[in-house]
């Protein structure tokens, strides 16, 4: 995969993670939401998962947000740990 | 797949083709921008693919579009036939 590529993993991964969190879910929540397995959403955040559209839209859907909205890079990066 | 998903796969495959024309290529010639099949451009405009993030990062790199921007729906569908 283009530099570019592992560029957008890592944009999910942060989007992912910041939503989620900003909805007071643990991984396992979102992921029950999802119907996808714990570990998996973990990858996503990992930036390990080069994720399906289907999977983009089940997440988004989740986190009531858009799915450009995951994939968007923020120009802000705040200490969020 | 959710109603959703395949929105998203319908809204990935008019945006594929509406830059692809205003760059004036054909299939073919995205496809080999890409290093992707020719019949594959062709099933992603057609809306069959469950495309991935690297696929989408490759299609937006050759059409110099961002991806979100592959992703976003058009308010306004003009007739591009």
């Amino acid at each position: 995969m283009s530099k570019r590529g592992i560029e957008l993993r890592r944009i999910l991964a942060h989007n992912v993670r910041t939503f989620r969190r900003q909805k007071q879910l643990s991984q396992e929540e979102l992921a029950d939401l999802c119907g996808l397995h714990r570990t998996y959403v973990g990858s996503i955040e990992r930036a390990e998962r080069n994720a399906t559209l289907s999977t983009l839209d089940t997440l988004a859907t989740a986190l009531n947000v858009s799915v450009p909205d995951l994939l968007i890079k923020k120009d802000i990066y705040r200490d969020e740990y």
